[in-house]
């Protein structure tokens, strides 16, 4: 394929797919701007702004009223909403804190719920402030946490994982799909090496809800955790959710306790009581702008089906390795995530010994935003809500110009930043 | 003094106040609406809509990119900016979390540096979802809560926290102004006291900052926490603030550790390694739109002065005494607040059997929004910056009516809510 057959598929692609028009219900600053970093931050939901805005309205003319509103439902309500993103029920999952405080809770009830088990097993695919937040759960309590190396840096079998987990095993967390290679571990697969080792498992599911297939409930999964402000666009760290299986709940103490994991959190009471019900594992009163605007993200995602999110995402991402390899691998260029779209997420990384220096130069000359993930990846997030075919087409050009020409090597020496 | 009078006095002290002018810098959905609650959620600044505004154009027009505007800086920048509200240095605060979840890492900390010493000592005056995270942090390591109880219900003197505290003592921590009486804790002789145990001593100053003076500096606090959507009008829910003294930074460890609390978050390493400083207490991505909000209600905070607020706040709860003491306390109204001023914060409560059917009479049928608080007080939170006198004798006049014609009557039986 030259070029203009690239771009005149890419149209045909668009023209095909039943999910372009959820584009424009995004803001866009640019037409011209083609930004594949949705899986760090999604973009803006257009109605993100009027939502917002009704909250400040509430506030303003309601002020502590404003509660009334729903806002102390909201953590619930949001997670009920999210539940079929995840092959959840009802009840199963809460918006609230971080993903990684929300980690802390959950690894930390699970130590408490195997006790004479102190060993949490994770890899090393797996996001770095999960493994930080689980090495901190592991010595708050002496324990020991057992981090599996990728032997292809891009990949870890559940056989490496079943080697690793035995009888002192108190939980298995992973990443679902993995942050630079887009590795997606079989969820039901590795929730089974846990349970037959009468470990619980944790997920999580930051890469993988809004664009990559999860069914919590088939799988037997007993903890999540995830990120709402990538393929489901809910605002920059807006806050996240957790998922703690239905029968679980009553067993399970959450280590963080506060007020709003209460029962009857208006008695004031100094006597813990904690709710029934997945409500026990909130904590303190939630940032309310921040968790109210997930909803715009999230009810265009639910409009749009997680299945059909999952076609249209692994489509994608077979695109743009085809076109990698033509295009990009000849000058330099290694595909950094599975070939295999089964057990891949919705981002594909192309290393390259001057990723960071490329990635600098997409965006400052040709406004194309990837991402960089160090050592050597330029990261292409491709969110299936807003992400087109032809963007796809036009930033494996760019990329090209920018190696052809070496117009990187004015980027050399760049700094990482905040991305 | 007759009611005339009354008004006619209340006129003379708003035409004498020197922040009389910074009400209108807040939104006011009536004119009417006599607002008594400003110490559970603050007015709305009328600059956090542009503000809020301002941060939805970043997300929508700049994506990832919006992080280039500060807002990785924002939970320091903003810490600095409310340091001088509370007697600390640059660098020793930072905005982050639920002041419940800032708890758990700073009362983890202290027993993580105080090795062989396992009880933490707190009294029942302390907010509620303080003391279950106290609670739930001491079960973590094995150790001990121990709570001071009130002998009149509404103080704690230092000599009985003075008994509770010794060799076994890691951590004391309070809530510097109680949340239902309105007591305030002498910070620096409170402090001494944990220090000659050899205790770490943590505030909680959730309804002090903003209203009531406090130099955490002077006091030799070793650490504190406090939520920014009372009298700092953050935004509902927004994040709160944490402080630990810059000399005690190196030597405590986060115990709710995250990639926001590295040295490096983006190098992407397992190896913890903490921030140097206050940052090492971040933990994951904070909620931005709740986040960069707080400033438009600090910046007005900080504008009218610490001193000035808490001169005026003073006067008013003097003021409030005074008129409950000539009309309400003979209708059977007991003053549930200290009478000395200097160990009062910037709330009043006034105890009454009926105390539920007030509050919703005075909200239904006056505008007059006090709080409830369990089991009989009737709350009247005096915010200064938004409170006038004027207020404050029509809303002991509407409290005054209430009782005397039993319009509560049709309010017995009313359930307490989220306020």
């Amino acid at each position: 394929m030259n070029l203009s057959q690239v771009l005149e598929r890419a149209k045909a692609l668009d023209a095909a797919d039943p999910l372009a028009g959820f584009r424009h219900r995004f803001a866009a600053p640019d037409e011209e701007c083609i930004y594949l970093d949705g899986n760090s931050l999604g973009k803006m939901p257009v109605r993100a702004m009027a939502l917002t805005m009704d909250t400040l309205d509430q506030w303003a003319t309601q002020m502590v009223g404003g509660w009334k509103n729903g806002w102390y439902e909201a953590p619930l309500r949001l997670g009920d909403k999210l539940a079929p993103l995840i092959g959840a029920q009802p009840g199963e999952v809460a918006m609230s804190d971080s993903t990684t405080v929300n980690l802390h809770k959950l690894a930390g009830a699970a130590l408490r719920a195997r006790p004479g088990r102190t060993r949490v097993v994770t890899d090393d695919l797996n996001f770095p402030s999960d493994v930080l937040a689980l090495q901190s759960v592991v010595e708050g309590v002496g324990g020991e946490l057992v981090v599996v190396r990728s032997r292809d840096g891009m990949t870890v079998p559940e056989d490496d994982l079943a080697a690793a987990v035995d009888e002192r095993t108190a939980l298995v967390s992973l990443s679902h799909t993995a942050f630079k290679s887009g590795f997606v571990h079989d969820l039901k697969r590795v929730t089974q090496v846990a349970h037959q080792a009468g470990a619980l498992m944790l997920w999580d599911l930051s890469h993988s809800v809004g664009a990559v297939h999860v069914d919590l409930g088939a799988a037997g999964a007993d903890l999540a955790v995830g990120c709402t402000y990538k393929y489901l666009s809910g605002g920059p760290g807006a806050p996240a959710f957790l998922y703690v299986r239905a029968e679980l709940q009553a067993s399970l103490d959450n280590p963080v306790a506060g007020w709003f994991g209460q029962a009857h959190p208006f008695a004031f009471s100094l006597e813990p009581e904690p709710a029934a019900g997945i409500r026990r594992f909130l904590v303190g009163t939630p940032p309310i702008l921040s968790l109210l605007g997930i909803e715009a993200g999230l009810d265009i995602v639910l409009e749009a089906g997680a299945q059909a999110l999952r076609t249209k995402s692994m489509l994608q991402t077979e695109f743009l390795i085809e076109l990698a390899d033509q295009f990009l691998v000849p000058i330099g260029f290694t595909v950094a995530s599975p070939r295999d779209a089964t057990v891949r997420g919705s981002h594909v990384s192309l290393a390259h010994p001057h990723a960071l220096a490329i990635d600098r130069a997409l965006i400052a000359e040709h406004q194309v935003i990837p991402d960089f993930r160090t050592p050597d990846n330029v990261r292409f997030g491709l969110a299936p809500l807003t992400t087109s075919f032809d963007e796809i087409a036009r930033a494996v050009e760019a990329t090209r110009s920018v190696v052809e020409t070496r117009s990187f090597e004015a980027y050399e020496g760049a700094v990482e930043g905040v991305t």
